[in-house]
């Protein structure tokens, strides 16, 4: 099936998108790893949401969710690693499965850059944000593994069963690891990137660490891993027209991930715009399609 | 006193920047006609503003009454007839009664073009927009008195104790109409104004009225004749920047009178964008003027 449009991201934004695509009939599905990775779960307290007073930030997520049901929208809990266009169909890669789509909303929050220096020039030539997408490629390699937070052990402990040798590098605190005997962990800042045509090492804080691939595994990656040729402003947000469109057609952003301030109701009313831009967008080539 | 910040429009979009003011512990003071002149209060289903499902825009709007009277703050039942600044106060003629404020912001719903040909022209010349404000400038005079809805009947009963002769003209529909002897209800579209250095005549479709004045009674004045020197997208929709700020620096606008669509979380999304622009901004002069 082709769905009518992908929410990459289940906070605010991305679920006000959806819920104004299931009322103007359009079949949605989201994507979001952990509803947890929504900042406003760990907000004590939201008052300015207007409508709600005095209720905390888990609480005031959980009516959203309580909204999207009642639409039965399909919330998917997988990571995009990336996804592309080809012929007015979007192609998304959710952890090693695909999904196809007529338009794509980004309400990833706010905006991540990428990790290392230029992690970006060897992506696909041995730096790699997926375990399963990637893992064979690197059997009996020694390999790298950095982890934005405890969730990328899981990823981790895939890849220790192919990796001949695998380094384990936590960007978070945490007192014991409890990996297969071939994972080292190394507790040292990783700074960058060496190779030529392929990766040959991660350069640390103090020390340089030879291996053939580096897994960087976060929460959500960053956008301009995304997709390629989405436009950015220079303070680094997803660039969008009043539409809420962005430099690629059909690909739409809101919420935290196209600027400050970073706030619910700044999020869903621009994941309102987003929903009903995607909705007519949707309806414009299906109807061009038709007449082909 | 002088407010941090006039809110004219008691809407999602007016109520959200309230709310946000206040939550950043500013002083707020919000004008409105009243509620049910929202468009919102006469939607029979709201189901698309994230967090309620099935209620009614009056329920909603309820809704957000409560949340600002959580936040005691003032709101206040006049219609604002123009305002002006003056070394970074604004000052508000709310139907002749005056206020002041370091910022304001405009939340007045789906922009009104002016209604007759040529009428901004005139204004201050014969054409007016406020009873008490202009009333005795007429007495003993002939005047017509342009009613948008039945709430324009009681200015045109304070003004027919003034003038000479009064002309009541109605935008809608009504069997009948209880005014004094010098009254006539004259049921014709009007169309222009006639006049020189002051207005003398008011075209209707099929005929032509003397008059020394025009009184235009409506529910919400015009953006263009509310404060001079305000911009305006060719669609006919206040200007403002992506922190909701318009052409004036220290007046904010936010929801339909900035374009479309025409939503309730669009609305309280830049409402709330507004809110803590203002908030910001007043910060700011106020530090200004203390260094001074």
């Amino acid at each position: 099936m082709i769905y009518d449009c992908a929410i990459i991201g289940a906070g605010p934004a991305g679920l006000s998108a959806a819920v104004n695509l299931a009322q103007t009939n359009r079949s949605v599905i989201v994507f979001t790893t952990k509803e947890e990775d929504s900042s406003i779960y760990r907000a004590p307290e939201v008052n300015n949401y207007l409508g709600f007073f005095g209720v905390s930030g888990k609480e005031l997520l959980q009516s959203f969710y309580d909204h999207a049901a009642k639409y039965n929208i399909e919330i998917v809990r997988k990571k995009v690693i990336n996804f592309y266009k080809s012929e007015n169909i979007f192609t998304i890669n959710a952890n090693n499965e695909f999904y196809e789509a007529y338009s794509v909303i980004l309400a990833i929050g706010t905006p991540k850059k990428t990790l290392l220096e230029n992690e970006a020039e060897f992506v696909g030539r041995g730096i790699s944000y997926c375990a399963v997408c990637d893992g064979m490629l690197y059997k009996g390699r020694v390999i790298a593994v950095v982890g934005e937070s405890a969730e990328a052990e899981e990823e981790a402990e895939y890849l220790s069963e192919l990796a001949k040798k695998l380094y384990y590098i936590p960007l978070y605190k945490k007192d014991e690891f409890h990996f297969k005997d071939n994972v080292e962990v190394v507790l040292s800042r990783p700074k960058g990137v060496h190779g030529e045509d392929f990766v040959n090492a991660v350069e640390l804080e103090d020390r340089i660490l030879n291996v053939d691939g580096i897994f960087i595994i976060r929460k959500t990656m960053p956008a301009d891993q995304l997709i390629y040729g989405l436009e950015f402003t220079e303070e680094g947000y997803i660039k969008v027209d009043k539409n809420m469109q962005t430099s690629i057609e059909g690909l739409f952003a809101a919420g935290d991930v196209v600027g400050r301030p970073y706030q619910v109701a700044k999020a869903v009313g621009e994941g309102q715009i987003a929903g009903l831009s995607a909705s007519t967008y949707v309806k414009r080539i299906k109807e061009a399609d038709k007449k082909d």
